[in-house]
């Protein structure tokens, strides 16, 4: 299976999101200007593929003899959201005086490291999955894509998805499209579609509905930064999402390397939320209309049931008012 | 002005919705089935226009001799959630015994009181809005198109935004743009921009993060149903946004012309919801992708600030936290 970013003959290339599903396409990205505008327009998107991007993008200067911390401040800021983009160019980065050789090898590592790291944080969730939900087989809520097209492979929440269908254990995921780009109904859709998971897509807005009918057994979410205190960025909605779900009494999951964790921020006020172009919003408004649109929005740690990373699961507040144990 | 729908030369004739914000056009409707037809893909569309529609199709049918009783009846279902659809048809077939022209008499006395109705009802919501909330001007937010597209013509929970305006009262309405069918990006901001009130379109999952921020100060939307208890149908979406408005202390107000109450039925689940075609959902999905798609909630009347109609105020239990006052 083709990693969803990597780096192949002296280029970064990755697989074109804003293609799928219609086109499965792979971007050469030759330049650190290249790689930049991929990622403004989210052609390469989802926190740990951002570090992925940050660390290439910083051999790719290396390599090429650019101004690498010019460079590596452009690729740092390309977007303000996710920690993990300057966490991926620091670390590359911090290579530089061992020459360009050893900044590619740093990134490389990262690159390996993603999958393993994503697969066993999604491990740990499933584990919290299973003991706080009776059910089976479980029904899933997803919101946004953090499969594989948001790591460099398998991914967090919905890697969740493929432990648990693995064992045979998933009866549906409930996708939430996720306006406005739709990286649900487009990427999270595909990816359960390959792997033959059953599913079915929604509007964002009817993912209360679903619970309130009991067909949502588990929320499971990724995250582009986590504060020091366990609040939450991730994309607009998943804060809307921890409200319903605590109302209903629906265990909500977030599923992330460590690496998205930012203890340089105390809370979840202290992170930057990028605000993007009304044109996301206005294909079908009157001319001239104006728009709100967050990319992300913050959930306070008291509404998630647990943070997990593979480095462990911090619990949050919020317990299945019919499976709650003594701590 | 334009009615949303009139009787014309022996005609229903509605302003086509599904061609607005881009063009204005309307639609001669000179058979029960294609009055029915412009129902189902909702070209007209509101509970209350649904009645007229109800009404007028009746009269329709008898106009032209058709098996009124059997067209009353494919009339009052063409959707299952508005029971305005079925109380416009009743009202009208009351009358035929009388004859056809008492039948039209009947249909366009409807029309002529629909739009008093929901002047009366949104001028009780508007001093609602005033009493709970204190900041001026102020900030409004609207799900769906509860305007006068929505009715024959003003508008139920928008007619509060245009008594607020009058008074110069109004800061802005953020609008939900209303996934899958954006009622609220193309008909709601139409509305608005027609009307010069300053809005912003948003992604209906942003809805709970511009609360968290402090950016509403009042939910309005309407109903397609209220049942006896006062739990309330409307739009998909408008559930998790009463959750999220309760969880901001947030008052959150339906506004509906009485004849959306359906004193038959005990309370929400008692409501047929419809279920809409996948294709909604799928434009960008995987080939394959099946829906989740209900075009309706059900809000538990605890979640309401009030359910306010031209009769009169009903208070439900969801206060302000800032604002209770002794009962």
């Amino acid at each position: 299976m083709h990693r969803t970013i990597d780096w192949v003959d002296g280029a970064v290339v990755v697989i074109d999101q804003t293609a799928l599903p219609a086109e499965f396409r792979l971007l050469e990205l030759r330049t650190v200007g290249e790689l930049v505008d991929a990622v403004r327009r989210l052609a390469v998107r989802g926190a740990p593929a951002l570090g992925a991007a940050g660390a290439l993008g910083v051999a790719l200067s290396a390599h090429q003899g650019g101004d690498v911390r010019k460079d590596a401040e452009l690729l740092a800021t390309a977007r303000p959201t996710a920690v993990n983009l300057a966490w991926g160019v620091e670390r590359a980065l911090a290579k530089l005086d061992q020459g360009k050789d050893a900044v590619l090898a740093e990134a490389l590592a990262l690159l390996a490291e993603d999958e393993e790291l994503n697969k066993t944080a999604s491990r740990h969730a499933a584990e919290i999955v299973l003991a706080e939900c009776p059910r089976r087989p479980l029904r899933l809520l997803s919101h946004c894509n953090a499969g594989r097209l948001a790591t460099v492979g398998w991914g967090s929440a919905l890697g969740v998805v493929w432990h648990l269908h693995e064992r045979g254990l998933v009866e549906e995921v409930l996708v939430d499209e996720t306006r406005p780009l739709l990286q649900g109904a487009r990427l999270t859709a595909w990816e359960l579609a390959q792997a033959n998971v059953p599913y079915r897509v929604q509007p964002d807005s009817a993912a209360a509905a679903a619970m309130a009918r009991g067909m949502v057994d588990c929320v499971l979410v990724g995250a582009d930064r986590i504060a020091a205190n366990g609040d939450v960025a991730n994309k607009i909605g998943t804060y809307g999402l921890a409200i319903a779900a605590k109302h209903h009494g629906v265990p909500f999951v977030v599923v992330a390397p460590s690496s998205t964790v930012d203890n340089r921020v105390a809370d979840g006020a202290g992170v930057t939320i990028e605000e993007r172009d009304a044109g996301e919003l206005t294909e079908h408004t009157p001319e001239g209309a104006r728009a709100f649109n967050p990319a992300f929005d913050v959930t306070p740690f008291a509404l998630i049931t647990a943070v997990v990373t593979e480095e462990g699961i911090f619990r949050g507040a919020a317990r299945s008012p019919g499976h709650r144990r003594s701590p």
